[in-house]
């Protein structure tokens, strides 16, 4: 018996259970059984698997509208190779006869992958390792994006272009800045320039309070309202120290109230600040059907290539013109807890973003899922235990 | 000639376009002039109208889909009668052969369209002052439901269910708060229900901190995680003068910060804040398609009995058996003002909500609308001034 098992690791998105679906779908053509590990590596670890063949028709469709990651996650790093995690790894490789490992994750589970790889390598066990990309970030190098990225801008435009119809409904409005997921990147953030805010600024902007203050204000006196979409992870640069230190202590409050507080405090303007927070990597009802058709096409050439024998690659999305996209391998160590940062020559004036992102991001959030709803509730899959 | 005016007024929901909508289409029946006031009250005030009938076919039907109030909002409260306001709103109303004017709004909204009509009457304006029920919040006395409220319900439903998937993802999860709208009331998050969160709290239920740190500790032991749902509005009780002096200090963040401070520092458990904030009451991608019919509804029969020469009355729902909604009419003055509470009797244990309410709200958030969406992100209708 030649086995597969499949690891879903690191923050969910609307798309991880997609490039499940793909998986499962490719690996059902060789008899074998398919594993799900539950939350991430720690099942492998720990002997606690889940059968992925019982899953009834119904349920495996469904899984391409399911958020979060169905078999569970993890923030688990794997340690050296001496570690006892790999003793214990080992022994549930012999005892289910697995062949093929998938590790669908972004660039610290690709660490995770990297590292079964070579530790199976080295200790003579014949398993292929292939990661499968997944992040809204689309932080991953090598690869033109990431699953997930397109359901997430997807979900970011279309929420900011009805914020926008509510926050112009007053002759005297407010600031409203709303707080984009990207703690070290970004591209999601740019992604807001689709519904035309007043702001962008991302962690590669060289962002200045008192800049900021200016460009609010100007604005404001304009328009007498003024949306502002800011990365959760903008930098405060030094001239700044007393509000840096202010900014830190505002326990779990995020960088968008930080700023509203501030447009208040110094500007004397009515503000709100709006986080997205947890909903824009979950809200597959408004998911990017192009994403989720990429997801899966991951899912399943991750498997091609394994039964190719090719193992400590990640399935890589290389776009061609007319936008049609060709699946290639890159090596994990290439992958693993590298960032690609926002290009700095797509910034105007570090607080816009140009139309050669727009040009790269559109096709990625083209085209509706027809979702399934029972009475007026999204349907989302379900695996038994 | 026997023109018509529309005022929105009052914070916008998803649907309150679908009511102008509604309007316009029952008044083009008749062969007279349809004005928009802009910015509420304020248009009429300061002759600031637009022509609705130059609207083309393709913005008309897309109100249908587009959230915010199209012709601006206003939270302007008219005054006493002797005020100047009244002889400018005359001026007006005459120099624009105004015979009905249509009122879409809340219960303060309804306290201008009621001294609005008192005002026509007393001093032989022949004008007809009808009120179109509106708002997310569901506080509306004598109409068994609002629209507004069956699409914001339909939002956080759905919104939730995909949160709780990302919410269990981890073996070691998170206290989640989640924060919904609603000041005075707990209807809109009464309807987290319909997506089984841990617990819920609304204005209306006895909130106890102690209470709540206990009931929340239990399900995390229990769980690993805990998804709690809480009114904005929610009143912490005298007990805790300590904690609320806190609160009142929180600047912009809401009563969801707080808690999850609170988890976090007594508790000792990991904890996250997601306030769901204007998305709620904006985003008509996930639209009840009950709803908007409702709200087209509700705008057509306020026609209708404008024409029969009612006045100071607003457009109410009765619900008959097997959910069949009939339109009738309630006073004005029944209803400015007024605040529909949550039943007490539908509350549980002071930290949920019973059956009785689903039986309710059930069918308000029934069906989807087929969106246009244009290159992958919602379409909205454009009045051009």
């Amino acid at each position: 018996m030649k086995n597969s098992l499949i690891i879903q690791s690191g923050g969910p998105t609307p798309v991880i259970n997609s490039s499940l679906y793909g998986i499962i779908k490719e690996s059902k053509k060789i008899k074998s059984i398919i594993y799900g590990s539950k939350n991430g590596i720690l099942g492998l670890i720990n002997d606690d698997l889940v059968n992925l063949n019982d899953l009834d028709e119904e349920n495996l469709e469904l899984l391409k509208q399911t958020p979060g990651a169905i078999l569970g996650s993890a923030r688990y790093c794997l340690k050296d190779f001496n570690h006892q995690d790999y003793e214990l790894i080992k022994n549930n490789i012999i005892k289910y006869h697995l062949s093929y490992i998938y590790v669908i994750g972004g660039n610290d589970s690709m660490d995770t992958a990297n590292k079964l790889a070579l530790y199976c390598f080295n200790n003579n066990l014949a398993v292929k390792v292939i990661g499968v990309p997944k992040t809204i970030d689309n932080d991953l190098l090598y690869t033109d994006h990431t699953p997930g990225f397109g359901s997430a801008l997807k979900y970011v435009v279309n929420t900011l272009a009805c914020v926008k119809e509510d926050v112009k409904c007053y002759k005297n409005g407010k600031v409203t800045i709303v707080e984009i997921m990207g703690r070290d990147t970004g591209w999601l953030t740019a992604g807001s320039v689709f519904a035309n805010p007043d702001l962008i600024y991302l962690p590669e902007s060289n962002f200045n309070l008192d800049n900021f203050l200016k460009d609010v204000n100007t604005i404001y006196q304009q328009k007498k309202y003024c949306l502002v979409c800011v990365s959760e992870g903008i930098k405060l640069s030094n001239e700044n120290d007393k509000e840096i230190d202010q900014f830190g202590h505002t326990q779990l409050g995020g960088v968008s109230l930080f700023l509203a507080n501030l447009v208040k405090e110094k500007l004397n303007i009515s503000s709100r600040a709006i986080e997205l927070s947890i909903p824009q990597r979950c809200s597959s009802f408004i998911a990017s059907k192009v994403d989720v058709k990429e997801a899966i096409k991951c899912g399943q050439y991750a498997v091609k290539y394994a039964l190719k024998d090719y193992t400590n690659k990640m399935v890589i999305m290389k776009r061609n013109k007319e936008y049609a996209i060709s699946y290639k391998l890159e090596n994990l160590d290439n992958i693993a807890n590298g960032v690609k940062y926002f290009p700095t020559s797509w910034i105007i004036n570090n607080n816009y973003i140009s139309d050669a992102f727009k040009t790269y991001a559109f096709p990625l959030m083209q085209k509706e899922l027809k979702i399934k709803y029972q009475n007026g509730i999204i349907k989302h899959s379900k695996i038994k235990d």
